[in-house]
């Protein structure tokens, strides 16, 4: 199979099988997709905080739009980013990233001032525009990789960010949440799983300059 | 091969050959795999613009931070994101979306009016977060796929928005432009090529509430 048929294939789940749960080793490799994710500054600015617990997928029902997907799914994914960028995070990151590759540290010092430059000089919203950005990126690999697997999923940004901050404690990680993905298995009676995925036709999507 | 495979071999590519092109077969999967991404109530907030015209390649290079890439690469994609909701926007999807599915025109005429509702209610900034946020998914899409296929990519943000948005006409487009992604064959000298993959490692990346 390739990405496209899986993209195919897919659709937000508006209805999952309760008794269905997705195991530890699809989750293990939705997560791993998520992880190799590529990000701006190869920051990784954002943490996945997997959820398959029922009893706080209960309590965090009512921040959903869809109370009955979260307590029906087998996990929830919260895709969430940092707060705003300081300059410990950055050096953690690139002390790592050198440490790594066998290089001094400080050996991209002039590259992780600049950035510091940039960020450290915007408000601490100007920067979470930036880090919910690139949670993006990880969750889209999320949803083509849960497809892959033959995993449904439900994409979700509808929902009550600060309740879902305050029962998780994402404050107190440096932490906001951006994106939900519900993962599962259809239930047969979903109305939306026979219904025809519909895009704008190719000729309007893109604008060529041969 | 698998997404996580594919994911491990690709890089930011730093360097291309620019004797080499991307088959318009190959552009044209990296532009399905974009098109069919999941957005935020089906809408589709954004367009691809797929710039091969080396006279174009070499106009827009100022706005690069990595010149040499724009004018290398075989195609530049630039992934524009709505500059705002209206509700003729989020009709005609609406009305593609029934027509398509043998739905009466206004089936789905409660939820749009939600969402125009809080759409509507915005302003144009607080809109391109959202449409932006989309466009994301997208992007990865096309990342995704060009790893599956071997072609080698850049993702980049840095460049000169308002530079970009001007030679391509975005404004009157109703579009703004959000990230770029080079596409080609990776030149045998670049010096990212060989240096390790290093990201978050499992324990860190990820929070689990069993």
């Amino acid at each position: 199979m390739s990405l496209i048929d899986d993209l195919k294939w897919r659709y937000a789940t508006k209805k999952y099988d309760p008794t269905k749960k997705v195991s530890q080793e699809d989750v293990d490799k939705i997560i791993e997709a998520a992880r190799l994710a590529p990000t701006s500054s190869g920051l990784q600015q954002f943490r996945v905080l997997v959820v398959s617990n029922q009893d706080i997928k209960e309590k965090l029902a009512p921040s959903s739009l869809n109370p009955e997907v979260m307590v029906d799914c087998s996990h929830v994914l919260v895709f969430a980013a940092w707060d705003r960028y300081t300059a410990e995070r950055i050096d953690t990151i690139y002390d790592r990233i050198t440490d790594e590759r066998d290089l001094p540290r400080g050996r991209f010092g002039s590259y992780t001032d600049k950035i510091k430059n940039l960020y450290l000089n915007e408000t601490a919203e100007e920067n979470f525009v930036h880090t919910a950005r690139q949670s993006y990126i990880a969750f889209a690999m999320a949803i083509a990789q849960a497809a892959e697997l033959k995993v449904d999923s439900t994409p979700a940004e509808g929902f009550n960010n600060a309740l879902v901050d305050e029962l998780l404690n994402l404050k107190q990680k440096g932490l906001k949440s951006v994106t939900l993905l519900y993962l599962g298995y259809r239930d047969e009676n979903d109305w939306l799983a026979s219904m025809k995925k519909v895009r704008n036709p190719v000729e309007e999507f893109v604008i060529e300059y041969k």
